[in-house]
């Protein structure tokens, strides 16, 4: 089995994974064991902190190793195609894939030549599923549900794998999501609606990150004008529910898509909640994908 | 004791070295330990996916731990010696040193102040002795046997460490090897044939890696031409032993040194499992050095 | 508890460290346990091998797993702040992070957003605590004591945080330190010693590493000038104690700031000796933090 997409998972692995998540973040991160001598190779061919050090940290709290490619010095650079370093590196009979690529579907490209599960830690602007469980469960964790629960994700739906991930599971949950965003920054065919609208009300509060590189004039490049136009401000946040949480993937870009007073809110702000959820999110997945 | 070369190892020891890599092979990758709390430096100042990850993956299946030294940040870039930073290495006490550099005799001249065993996986165009024992034990594996064979090594073998080492290999269990290639890519003083002439009737045909730079007129630098003269193509392929097989150390370069046909055909290519061996022979190695 | 300065340990603690780095040092490297299950984050934003490959073998020599953040890759490079990256990375729940940074009081100031204990790798040209643990083990292994010992540094003090670890940690242990080094290199403050003056009648001479792109005209870059009026040279080192040793934290730069046949004098060098003593120094200090 492999975890590409949401989709892949039944309602059972879903809640199965929920509620496991859950009960691992409130260990604190102990090492639990339970994959002693299994073998993990990440592949990321992508920048990343957070999620390789967050699926390293889940494999080995689980007694299990993780092998991280190098990328910039391995065959790919040789011109070795996708496919060919995948059937090599699964020749090579790890217990399971984690891999991050920059293009949509190379995880379910590789997953085709791979036969260890695959884990698709983010494609493209494809999906990031287990970011999705991470936040569902930080979510149920803190507020006891998810069904009936107004969410606002906001940002740069366009390109954003977590908000594509997310809108899936938590749709499923039984959540209301919104999506919202900058007209340049919403796909088409979803509903219009301004930051300001969909955060009205809202349980949840997800910001997504903004690329710098993405901001031009009509977005506001100007320091400020974005996180005043688009951003998650006090003001803003107060249209939400009084008890409203405040998520976001990070990394963040402070005074861009959030102001330091909400990101920094002991009470609100779930961010810090959700690191600790992703290594317990991915404990978990891999828990599922190798027993 | 040290793995520099093939000529470092006793007969008795290239046969228990075979005999293991077959019989952990066929245990399809489990980890079975023996060198728990071992620890084995990777020093690759050479790029590589395979054969690094290879390594790794090999000393975690004994139950090791394999540290790989950052060499683009490391104090070679601050102007060190080699000697002298493997000195330091040595003086951390690994249990095992595992290195590739681009110059001849690198590992030889690190072993000399190493105490550790030091095996090297490539060194400049000298020797690769640990994919030659891969070879041999796919060969064994797949053929029951290597004495008698007919063996062709066809490609760069003027500036191949892989053919060098399964030259001496290969030889010494009894197998005729030829080498091919075209004229410019062949060493000095050793018998000129053809691609064509060195398949004939072989029972084994390995491919090496070309390098897409040394790729000129003479060789044939336009798309399909270095394949058409001197590439394995299933036409060339059936000048062989009908049951002949097709091996290659990887990287390939599809459509310049092999056809995909050939390069993809389940029956007679044993790419994927050269692959697999190689984590056998590592631990077998290991194994050997170690204990 | 952390250790960002060696201000940090108590007179007891910096006994125990030391008497437990030479009991590890005297064990030549064995895996102990002790810390099996426990993750280590490894944050180098510096170029390092010996400390970076040091602290990874001492966690796997204590049992325990390192995780090596790819600095390089991270998101850092996203314009994350340290603290952000310092929260994300403690959110994960390490049992301990270890830092380099360029910056002075980088490592103390992630300290303040991480629960783990902190251990400051080396912080611009601030401290380097583990650095200094290991020498004053070192001299005590070979020497017997420090207290009543006169012991030159020369060098760049100026820009060494290992003089200005070395210096607080000697002196405390009733050491007379002598800083020595060209007037350019000497910190304000500081009372003016030559070389020639430090190394005479000294029981130690511990070198620092001069960066090759600070020598200019007046310190002498012609090729040995540098050495001849700075260095340790065996003319210069019989100035000192007739039994005298010989440190240098490395990487050495072979005769710029010492001359080749004192850093391999198999008697009186005792570099090799320091990074034995580092993995066993960085293992105590590890088992103090974390038990």
């Amino acid at each position: 089995m492999d975890l590409l997409s949401i989709d892949n998972l039944s309602d059972d692995q879903i809640e199965h994974v929920l509620d496991r998540s859950v009960t691992l973040y409130q260990q604190r991160g102990r090492t639990i064991g339970g994959l002693e001598g299994r073998i993990v190779f990440n592949l990321f061919f992508e920048n990343s902190t957070r999620t390789l050090m967050s699926f390293a940290t889940a494999a080995h709290r689980l007694g299990a190793s993780a092998i991280t490619l190098p990328v910039e010095q391995s065959a790919v650079r040789k011109g070795e195609t996708l496919e060919d370093t995948a059937r090599t590196l699964d020749a090579m009979r790890p217990d399971a894939v984690v891999i991050r690529h920059q293009e949509n579907g190379a995880p379910a490209a590789v997953a085709l030549v791979i036969d260890a599960p695959v884990i698709n830690a983010g494609d493209g602007i494809n999906e990031h599923p287990t970011q999705a469980l991470l936040d569902a469960a930080t979510i149920r964790y803190r507020l006891g549900r998810i069904d009936g629960l107004k969410i606002a994700i906001c940002g740069d739906i366009k390109h954003s794998r977590v908000a594509r991930s997310n809108e899936k599971l938590l749709s499923r949950l039984g959540a209301e999501v919104r999506l919202a965003g900058p007209p340049e920054l919403m796909p088409d065919g979803v509903p219009q609606l301004s930051v300001d609208e969909a955060v009205r009300s809202a349980d949840v509060v997800m910001m997504l990150r903004v690329q710098r590189e993405r901001l031009s004039e009509d977005l506001g490049d100007a320091p400020g004008e974005f996180l005043r136009r688009h951003g998650l401000t006090a003001e803003r946040l107060a249209l939400a529910n009084p008890d409203a949480v405040v998520m976001h993937p990070g990394p963040i870009n402070r005074g861009v898509e959030i102001d330091n007073s909400v990101a920094d809110d002991p009470e609100r702000s779930l961010i810090n909640i959700q690191v600790a959820m992703g290594v317990a999110a991915r404990m978990a997945c891999l828990e599922l994908l190798l027993t």
